[in-house]
């Protein structure tokens, strides 16, 4: 069968562009033992491929120039070479952007089509509620009364820290850009106030919103909005860093954290965390978070676009901040 | 008895200059119940007091305005109101930058002359000893065949952070300013490496001496070492922010980590300290310290420089690098 891939082609300075993509038809293989030939479905786009697009050490090796750009999925298998796996199966694996992939078994597990919608699997019940999951109750250790803050609020990992927060006991301070945004995480997440960063001077509206300054800060974008969130923090403040995605298409150095000695002042901690250290746990969480969707007391929201060929224009809708929800990519077969 | 003083006079924008400090000559004035009469003999200079100066919230209240500056001391009791002291005690306290102090008991603690010099109270025996104790061992958290970074290496914490470092089974780096300094780290303090920041690219220097990453980095200088420090951290690295001196004198803001980032890569940790949260373990603290001591484990290496009027330009000499070992006045009485 034809197979449409999007291949790295080049190390993006700053903004990917549309030139660091190479737009690849090629055909299916037939998968070998212990391998599986799936059809692609819905493709995860996340801001931290713009990490795996640059050379040099980080917490996973870089993609290949030449090979398909690495991404988490979901689909269906349609060949099968494994034991574990039959033709029908709906399973995750890292799939890469392309209609179909013959990987290896190893790393792939299934999905329950009937549990939800496929695409959640991509954003709470995947890689995206796993970090907020893990990245708030183990290095943010909220405790009841506490106040949370958390930036891109109404993304796919925000929107899951501030409710587990909730369910939590805690008050809950999300930093979102943009009215609609901001609605969202009030009325349908139920946080306690929203800051608008794209509209509000978000100091000011931290010491409006926090009168009791911040226990647990999980940073999802870096730059000017942690150095703000660094001069409101409580004493023995711990601040979890997800990401900085406001940082990653810099083409000079990242803007450090100018207030970081606010740490020293509060005795307070900030702590990277990388959600793959989980793995052996994301089954309690699984169960966690299923019952608390069950409960109504989680909930979630996709953002869907629709044809593999808009890949590179749909990626940076991350930067722009232009997603509503966690960003899928539905892929098309002709 | 005639007392002189310096008063804080101005807050300083950048450098203190000596504008910022007034000359007072006053009379010293007989202590009320529960009170004390010092007569100072030796000053603690502490980059601390640069904090100390400025306006504002931090971990301690400012000075005031016309206020004495506050300063660590030790000093002889010469008349007291108090039953737990008598003329003649040698005693701990913070006395302020003056000949005599008529101040409340309370806080004021016993030194014994005939275990140390008097002015090892204010280094290695008195809050920088503390300092580098408490930060290490409990924010630092190293363990047997880490390897363990320090900036600041020769100072009056740095030198003892690397020392209880090494009685730890730690593999010790200090960063230090010039060759003697190095020179000192090396032979006298036993470290197994030492970087000279003034005359060595501190990035490539750290690769040839830490071969193996750095797990603990205990920083005092804050800027580009501790951005250079962050490109070289191993997974769960624990980095104490124990202070900046490189920055406190800036008139922009302050040089935050651009590479903060790595945090996250490597689930590392930063964490600020401040010694007063372990005032009631200082007594445990102490009995290791001497024991260190005794055994000859642990050095100390005071710079004395005398006369209660250089105290400006004194102070001075930590912001510029010139002291060598714990900075204190020696205070005459003429």
């Amino acid at each position: 069968m034809k197979n449409i891939q999007w291949l790295l082609a080049a190390r993006p300075k700053g903004e990917p562009t549309r030139g660091d993509w190479k737009h690849n038809e090629t055909q299916t293989r037939s998968p070998e033992k212990g391998e599986i030939l799936v059809k692609v479905e819905y493709i995860s786009l996340d801001p931290a491929m713009r990490g795996w697009m640059n050379e040099g050490k980080s917490y996973i090796e870089p993609v290949e120039l030449g090979d398909v750009m690495r991404a988490g999925a979901v689909g269906e298998v349609i060949e099968s070479g494994d034991d574990n796996f039959s033709a029908g199966d709906k399973v995750y694996g890292s799939f890469g952007v392309q209609q179909y992939a013959t990987c290896s078994a190893q790393g792939v597990h299934k999905v329950d089509p009937e549990l939800a919608p496929l695409e959640r699997y991509l954003g709470v019940l995947g890689m995206p509620g796993m970090t907020a999951y893990f990245g708030l109750l183990k290095t943010g250790l909220p405790e009841a009364g506490e106040t949370v803050v958390v930036s891109g609020a109404a993304g796919a990992v925000g929107s899951v820290v501030g409710q587990i927060a909730k369910i939590k006991g805690c008050r809950v301070v999300g930093i979102a850009g943009g009215k609609e945004k901001c609605d969202y995480v009030m009325s349908e997440l139920g946080f306690d106030a929203v800051i608008d960063y794209k509209n509000e001077d978000v100091k000011k509206a931290l010491r409006s919103t926090c009168p009791d300054g911040v226990d647990v800060y999980f940073d999802n974008v870096g730059g000017e909005i942690l150095d703000a969130v660094l001069t409101h923090i409580n004493l023995r403040a711990r601040i979890v860093i997800c990401g900085a995605i406001s940082q990653y298409n810099n083409t000079t150095a990242v803007k450090g954290p100018s207030n970081y000695l606010s740490l020293l002042v509060n005795r307070a901690r900030m702590e990277g965390i990388v959600v793959f250290d989980n793995i052996k746990h994301y089954g309690e969480a699984a169960r966690d978070m299923s019952g608390w969707i069950g409960q109504g007391k989680l909930k979630a929201k996709e953002h869907v676009v629709e044809g593999i060929d808009t890949f590179p224009d749909t990626l940076m809708m991350l930067f722009r901040g232009e997603n509503f929800g966690k960003l899928v990519l539905k892929v098309n077969h002709d």
